[in-house]
């Protein structure tokens, strides 16, 4: 079993309040490389900040890499399309970060970056895959290409409040600029990423399809991003079942309706509390409050753990450890 | 513990006769991304080849993948300038494939190389590391910088007979391009690296330097091309100690003068036997008539092997598995 944490870019991200994946816009850009190395050593190497919300809420990654820790399973960090050098290896896929999905073609080589991640992941010799991500704005495109798709268009947020409105007018402007209406890019998953995607889309879409292609087991560990992903499978033709892990934050928010999700897209759902209403540390509490709530594998891992036996009390106390070591003197958590 | 594998290419490989790293010429420039991903998969993944000598001596990979496999160690991959993509994941110190040393300016980015990885190291988390190489045509490369500094005029061969008037014949002219006299560059390793050496050199004197910096135990794992990082790592002035861990093969030739580089370098030296005489397969009978001899950390992770007291006939079982395993019909070993 290996855990794959592909990480990327995307302009979008830029648009003020839709974002709580880092402390302020200027460094929310760094996030996505941070995390794999959070994820990779434990603590930054390169980027110059320890991701975390506006609020303080610490990335998902230092859960993600506690249940690592605790569990020792292997990662495959990819490079989708990264705006910052990261100090994590990385597998690279050619792409590059995406544009604001108001402009024209903000994933200008979708079609490649489906294909270099469909072959890397049918190539790879492994029985079983667990796909998280890492991307700023990553909702946003989400909802684009759930739109494009014309599947059900809901996505959560990692701030508590779900900047929704906002969501879908950048959405509808992203298909007016693509010529596109809701549902024009039905069965034609990758021109749906092209339009009002990013890069991370069509790099797990692409792992996604060339795992089903290798009989390799595969779960999507995300929230409503990975839900995006499932439905770009679906689109492609494929009618095998999928699965999705995530965490008891995104079952709880009513916006992500991954219920829903699960019956259209016939997704073959995991849902791990990590119980952080016991924890009352920094670590966790804005967890309880409803920010953040998933995303770098979180819910992934979490149910690893939980296959793995271990008990969230053991994954509590390495939390705190993780996010301790982190908010040590020499790594810059605030701006 | 960590072992880093650093790789890249340098155009001085494609010179007929001087490297026994790839099957013909035209399948060498894969070697160093085909290395990477037998160390992180036990197989090629995006790479077209197994690398094997022109005689079918298999990629010394195979020996450090198999120690690996019982060992269970982390490995970095680091790109140092790599001419074909890999499917490992790989550390970026935003190199480029270096050119012949027959040109101006052979490794342009020496500096910021050396830097970038001087930095990655010393940010590292890690007690100690132990870093292995891999880039064909790499101790023309060695000759050169050892000879631009003015140390012995020294180096071992991929070949059972070392063309050694060939690479001084390279260096010479390499040389008198850069218009340097041999030992002119003495006291400047970078400027070395940059007038006659390749992109491994750069990254790899830069992560010993960075190591040091950062008080993290380091061994140079490999023969005279680790010989030559070791040079220009007392020409930047430090004085501590450095081991070397290398294969008895590299001991047992007399064209590498190892005894006499850690006589002058004072290099705390292992030499490992991993009694392929004993073995009697194909993954094993080229070293024993004086092919390949080292590469890929081979002489590193022998030396863990020997340090986690694993026997050498528990690692050729490893070794045939691994080897048995690429030959298998799907990996075109042969051009």
């Amino acid at each position: 079993m290996e855990v794959v944490i592909v990480a990327g870019n995307t302009d979008t991200a830029r648009i003020d309040g839709i974002s709580a994946a880092g402390a302020n816009p200027d460094l929310l850009v760094h996030t996505p490389s941070a995390d794999l190395e959070i994820i990779e050593y434990g603590q930054p190497i390169r980027a110059p900040v320890v991701p975390v919300s506006p609020s303080g809420c610490p990335t998902p990654a230092v859960v993600t890499r506690a249940v690592r820790e605790l569990l020792g399973f292997e990662v495959i960090s990819v490079d989708a399309g990264l705006a910052r050098s990261t100090g994590a290896p990385t597998v690279n896929m050619d792409g590059t970060p995406g544009a604001d999905i108001r402009t024209q073609e903000p994933v200008p080589s979708a079609r490649a970056i489906f294909r270099t991640a469909r072959t890397f992941a049918a190539a790879l010799p492994v029985e079983e895959l667990v796909i998280g991500e890492t991307i700023p704005g990553g909702t946003t495109t989400a909802l684009g290409v759930l739109t494009a798709l014309g599947e059900r268009a809901a996505v959560s947020s990692s701030l508590p409040e779900n900047p929704l409105s906002l969501k879908h007018e950048i959405v509808e402007e992203a298909l007016s600029v693509a010529g596109l209406e809701p549902g024009g890019a039905a069965g034609q998953p990758v021109e749906a990423v092209h339009c009002v995607g990013d890069p991370v889309l069509a790099t797990v879409a692409g792992l996604v399809v060339g795992a089903i292609d290798a009989d390799i087991d595969v779960t999507l560990a995300g929230g409503t991003q990975m839900v995006a992903v499932a439905a770009l499978v679906r689109h492609t033709g494929i009618e095998v079942p999928l699965s999705l892990a995530t965490t008891s934050f995104i079952a709880a928010d009513e916006t992500a309706a991954i219920d829903d999700f699960a019956a259209d897209l016939n997704l073959d759902l995991t849902v791990t509390d990590p119980k952080f209403d016991r924890l009352d540390h920094p670590a966790a509490d804005a967890y309880v409050v409803g920010e953040a709530k998933e995303g770098v594998g979180m819910g992934g891992a979490l149910s690893l753990a939980d296959r793995a036996g271990v008990s969230m009390t053991d994954v509590h106390e390495r939390v705190v450890e993780v996010y301790d070591r982190l908010v040590a003197d020499e790594y810059p958590v605030q701006a």
